[in-house]
């Protein structure tokens, strides 16, 4: 593989786009304390409970090499039902050698990030079989509409990863997606990515195609999946071959059953949220038991089930309770979060989708979510990437990166010379500080309109949803390829045209 | 006045209404600490420039008794420019004379109300001039649009305060529609209410006929009425003329300034929050002046103005910030806090309206807001009461209601036998513990969809907007009066027919 690099920046001028677009990229953190919905007390309640769930109830993991892990570690095994007790004693001391915060390497190492702490950050959609857009409706996602989000969220400032499975290219067959998705991520983004966690060869595929992109070398962690317990207490044979080999390679698993109260786990939220800390604690203490120190995220991701419909019920009160217990479980442990941002059950973007979403985005942020996955897009319960979607929850997004990172409190900030001078029922338009502050002084929307109703009529009189449409096609249109070593594009490209060859006629989801 | 109560009940049956409806009224508190925003050393940082703002340049207070007051206690006066400088030692002193709670008390006292500590209560629209709603657009409001939001707030069992100036009903005289949306609202709730504080005889004509509500007598607070001053730190004849009669009465005043960031003060946040800590404390002194005790609340409001189109800017950061920050001042000086609820510059009930809305009432419930005004229904920066906006915010109203006070750790919630007994792999829809609880276990949504894709479009493939129009008739129709006493209905008759002649021909809005 060569290793020249060629960094040709091809770079428009950028002040024909919007200014919401022309924010430095920058990582995201909280500067409050995050929110504790349990008392200590509460918390060690769950805490027992999911302990004694894996003492005497045990978890089943469909997998030989992970058995035999947990026999020699000292758990009690049942080979034949591959089911697994695991001792506090035992479970605790391997979650205690898990990191607390770790970097996530970008190919390009000025978009690195750090997940823990009091750091947030933001992803894109997420595997979305399902696309819409206002002009041609709901309809099945291709290559190119992940080539398109990934274009998005390139050219959006306030995302810290822009890749990821962003949606499911169901017209390139199932088991060289991946290889087709990396690819356009390397020539799109130059920021955090990472794929699925979707058996061995999956996993190790992306490995390999990072470290082509990372110049031969992986510099820690650049890479993850989200792996979903198979809620009650069972990690599937796929699951695990995923997380083994990214531990194994030191790259990060997002363990994160999804459970919905009252199908997967009892009725009650607290029920589900110690059922869901024990499954995500026996995945976290195997990826420790693989390869100790390496890289992993406690997941959330528990809502409840609707009773009317059956359906998994998105941006509700449950799931916001799940989110910030979750999270200060995953701090009880030292350990990172990840939680999701743009959660709803509506079909169109309307104002169902947007509190829905909030209801989600909200406890993320208060809850200190490092890794908040499913960040912009979501319709129908996760089954449609909505562009316009992906636009309304961007704006929040960037509303919160403004929030968390902006108020200041100072003696030039609060202007008292400035309040005597424009004294009692005047006004502040034209003093000196408002004159030098007003053009950054406050976020500055994309979406949202605050034109008068006659100006609004006018122009249009155009809801969210409308403006939205409008909107996608200009930040798609912004998008500026960042440079790739040519010697790494063409390196990528044998890969890719090998593992073809090599998986022509295997069906890996078999 | 006749004393004699005819307690007729005239109930329908309930079953018919959603479950939604059919929920006892109750009072909503926190479990969860405030969010604090500023660490301590910046909140004291900002009390202390707005002691700097009292001490240094002062504030107008343009009545006469007003005046006299402070020059009694001691403050420097100013007649001629009727501006007042109080040392912070006179404002604490008199500031610590405020109740940090109080009781608000409904004509029926099984609704009273608690105002501070970590109980939230939320109240309908407020001041509207317009309303729309999807059927007929948008158009001046009534008093028939008065009456129906009365009729739909008592029906939601949701809403701790169900009447006061919901909208202006633009058919009945500037001057006596205090005393028709009273009556109105006599006839059509008995939780807590209240209306205007627009000069000293609205407000008393308010005082007396909540006395005749109340049997002839006042029980407390029954009633009180939003101050706003007009920043930057003028206090208007109208407004203090209110303030005194009511605080005279031992009722509520709200005070709020209602401060655009860089139009009423200068351009950052903190100094806008400065300058409304000193606005509010020299109103709250002054009614601790007036009768030492008497019930009031701080109130915030602040926003920023948007740059591009000069109108306030509501439901963003700047204003998230405002609130979080105003309530933790309230609490520093143990007073209870009034912010708002469903704030938005939309024109219509879409995405943004939503978003906009959670970017108000999510920071509200998480500071603890005692009083949340304009808990429903705003469009337009206030302009327009949407009826279909009520209900989408109502709904998220109730969601908080649940959030707040369902979550349950015990060993009963979680159930381990029941994970024992499902084990790996299974589901719990049909385990004893579901069939118990399913019905009551979560929140149970109205306008929320959470049906499939194909489903929803087979019913008809509604937005929020659409199910909403269908909604409020829905609550409307459910509205059951409560019982009046005959005499005291015919009191009031007789009350506002002499007020009507008495203020023939006189504009007091002069």
């Amino acid at each position: 593989m060569s290793t020249k690099r060629s960094r040709k920046r091809i770079r428009r001028s950028k002040t024909d786009q919007p200014k919401w677009l022309q924010k430095p990229f920058q990582l995201m953190r909280s500067p409050i304390a995050p929110t504790e919905w349990c008392s200590p007390d509460q918390l060690d309640k769950i805490h027992d409970a999911s302990m004694r769930i894996l003492e005497n109830i045990g978890i089943d993991f469909m997998e030989e090499e992970a058995l035999r892990l947990w026999e020699a570690a000292g758990a009690k095994v049942d080979h034949s039902s591959q089911h697994v007790w695991i001792d506090r004693g035992l479970l605790l001391d391997l979650v205690a050698k898990a990191p607390a915060q770790f970097t996530w390497h970008a190919r390009n190492s000025a978009n690195n990030l750090i997940v823990g702490g009091n750091y947030l950050n933001f992803c894109p959609n997420s595997g979305m079989p399902y696309v819409s857009d206002l002009d041609s409706g709901r309809r099945i996602s291709t290559l190119k509409d992940f080539e398109n989000f990934v274009k998005m969220a390139h050219a959006v400032p306030y995302f810290q990863f822009t890749g990821g499975p962003l949606c499911e290219p169901q017209d390139i067959r199932n088991s060289l997606r991946h290889l087709y998705r990396i690819r356009i991520m390397a020539h799109e983004t130059d920021r955090a990515i990472r794929d699925t966690a979707s058996g061995r060869i999956i996993a190790q595929d992306t490995v390999d195609m990072m470290q082509i992109m990372h110049g031969g070398q992986l510099p820690g962690c650049v890479t993850g999946g989200v792996v979903n317990v198979n809620s009650p207490l069972r990690y599937d044979n796929r699951m695990l071959g995923g997380m083994i080999t990214h531990a194994r390679n030191g790259q990060c698993s997002l363990i994160t059953p999804f459970i919905m109260a009252g199908a997967m786990s009892p009725v009650t939220m607290a029920s589900a949220l110690a059922q869901q800390n024990a499954e995500v604690l026996a995945g976290i203490a195997l990826t420790q038991l693989i390869n100790p120190g390496s890289p992993v995220v406690y997941g959330g991701f528990s809502q409840n089930v609707d009773m009317r419909s059956g359906a998994p019920a998105f941006g509700g009160p449950e799931g916001a309770w799940a989110l910030i217990v979750a999270a200060q479980l995953a701090r009880r442990y030292n350990l990172p979060f990840r939680g999701s941002g743009s959660l709803t059950n509506s079909k169109v973007p309307d104002a169902q989708a947007a509190y829905e979403t909030m209801w989600t985005m909200w406890p993320a942020v208060m809850a200190h979510t490092n890794v908040v996955l499913h960040g912009v897009g979501w319709l129908e319960g996760g089954l449609v990437a909505s562009y316009e979607k992906f636009v309304i929850d961007a704006e929040n997004v960037a509303m919160f990166a403004h929030w968390l990172g902006n108020f200041e409190v100072s003696e030039e900030a609060f202007a008292l010379d400035m309040i005597e001078q424009v004294g009692s029922g005047g006004h502040h338009f034209g003093t000196d500080h408002t004159q030098a502050r007003y053009e950054t002084a406050f976020y500055e929307p994309l979406v949202s309109d605050r034109l008068g109703f006659d100006a609004w009529e006018s122009a249009g009189g155009e809801d969210a949803y409308v403006r939205a449409n409008r909107l996608w096609k200009q930040i798609l249109a912004s998008h500026e390829k960042p440079p790739l070593d040519e010697g790494i594009a063409e390196a990528l490209d044998a890969f890719v045209e090998r593992r073809e060859r090599e998986l022509e006629g295997i069906d890996l989801f078999h």
